[in-house]
C-alpha cells in the first residue's frame, strides 16, 4: 500500500468533514460536531485562511488528515505550528501515515523558520504518548488548558 | 487608579518586548527569550498578521498586555481565540486589569461568532486556577501538550 500526503483541495471538503465526524465518534463526542461543509469550506478555502489541512490519499481516496494553524511563541518572537486534529482511518493505521503527517509539518516548521511544533494528547493515551516521545516530543506536563465556551463565554463577555 | 485597554500600536513594541522579558524573568526563563523589537514588530504589524496584542495603559504607560491568536475547533467548524501571554506588572495587580483583558477577549469571541476562548495555566498555580474557574473556565485536565522544538524539530523534519 502506498499513500501520498498533499494539501487539501476544495473538493476534499466532504471527506474532511467525514473524517472530523469519525474522530468525534471515536472520542464519543459526535453530538458536539456542528461543523458542516460550508463552514469547513469557508475556514480552509476562504480569503486569507487561518487554518490549513493536509490529507493522506490511498488509491484516490482521502483516508486521513492533519488540520493545523499557526500559534506563536512570544519568547521566540516567531510563529509555530499547532496541530489541532490528526486522524487516520483505522484500516490504514500502523503504516507510517501518522508519522508522515508529523514529519511533513516538522519540515514546514524548518522551512518557514518556525519556533516549534505542538499538539495535544489525552493523558491516558499511553501508546500515543510513547509514540510522540519517540519522535522527540516533550510532554508539557506542568500546563493545563483553560477553556471558556457556550453560556460561560457569553457570561464572561458581559463582565463575568 | 484608572486603566484603559486598547489594541497595541507600533510605538508600543519596546514596551511589549519589555513585558515579555518581565514575564520570562518571573518564570525564570529569561535565557530563552530571543525575541527582539524587529521580530515583535514584524509579527504584530506586518502584512496579514497572525498574532495580536492588546495593552493596558495607566497614565500613558503600558503596564500589561494580552498576546493572542486565532485557534480552530474542527467540531465547531469555527475559529476561537487562544491567549498566549497575559501579563500585568506586579504594581498593578489586584485592580481588575487581568480580568478586563479576559472580558475584552470574550467580547471579541462573541462579536466575531467564535467557538471558544482558551489559554494555559501552570497546574501548580492554584490562585490563578481558582480565578479562572470563577470566570467560567473549564480545566482541560485530561489533555497534555506535546512540543517539538530545537534539535528534535530538525531531526523530525529529517524523518524522525
Amino acid at each position: 500500500m502506498s499513500f501520498a500526503i498533499r494539501p487539501a483541495r476544495p473538493e476534499d471538503v466532504p471527506a474532511i468533514l467525514g473524517l472530523i465526524r469519525e474522530l468525534a465518534e471515536y472520542e464519543k463526542l459526535l453530538d458536539r460536531v456542528v461543523a458542516d461543509e460550508d463552514a469547513i469550506h469557508a475556514s480552509l478555502f476562504g480569503a486569507n485562511p487561518r487554518v490549513f489541512c493536509d490529507v493522506a490519499e490511498v488509491d484516490g481516496a482521502v483516508i486521513g488528515q492533519a488540520i493545523w494553524f499557526y500559534n506563536y511563541s512570544t519568547f521566540a518572537g516567531r510563529h509555530g505550528i499547532f496541530l489541532e486534529d490528526l486522524y487516520v482511518q483505522p484500516a490504514y493505521r500502523g503504516k507510517g501515515i501518522g508519522k508522515a503527517f508529523l514529519v511533513r509539518l516538522a519540515q514546514r516548521c524548518v522551512n518557514e523558520g518556525l519556533a516549534r511544533f505542538e499538539w495535544m494528547v489525552l493523558d491516558w493515551n499511553a501508546p500515543s504518548i510513547a509514540f510522540y516521545t519517540s519522535l522527540g516530543a516533550e510532554m508539557m506536563d506542568e500546563w493545563t488548558g483553560c477553556r471558556v465556551d457556550g453560556n460561560a463565554l457569553a457570561k464572561l463577555a458581559r463582565g463575568g
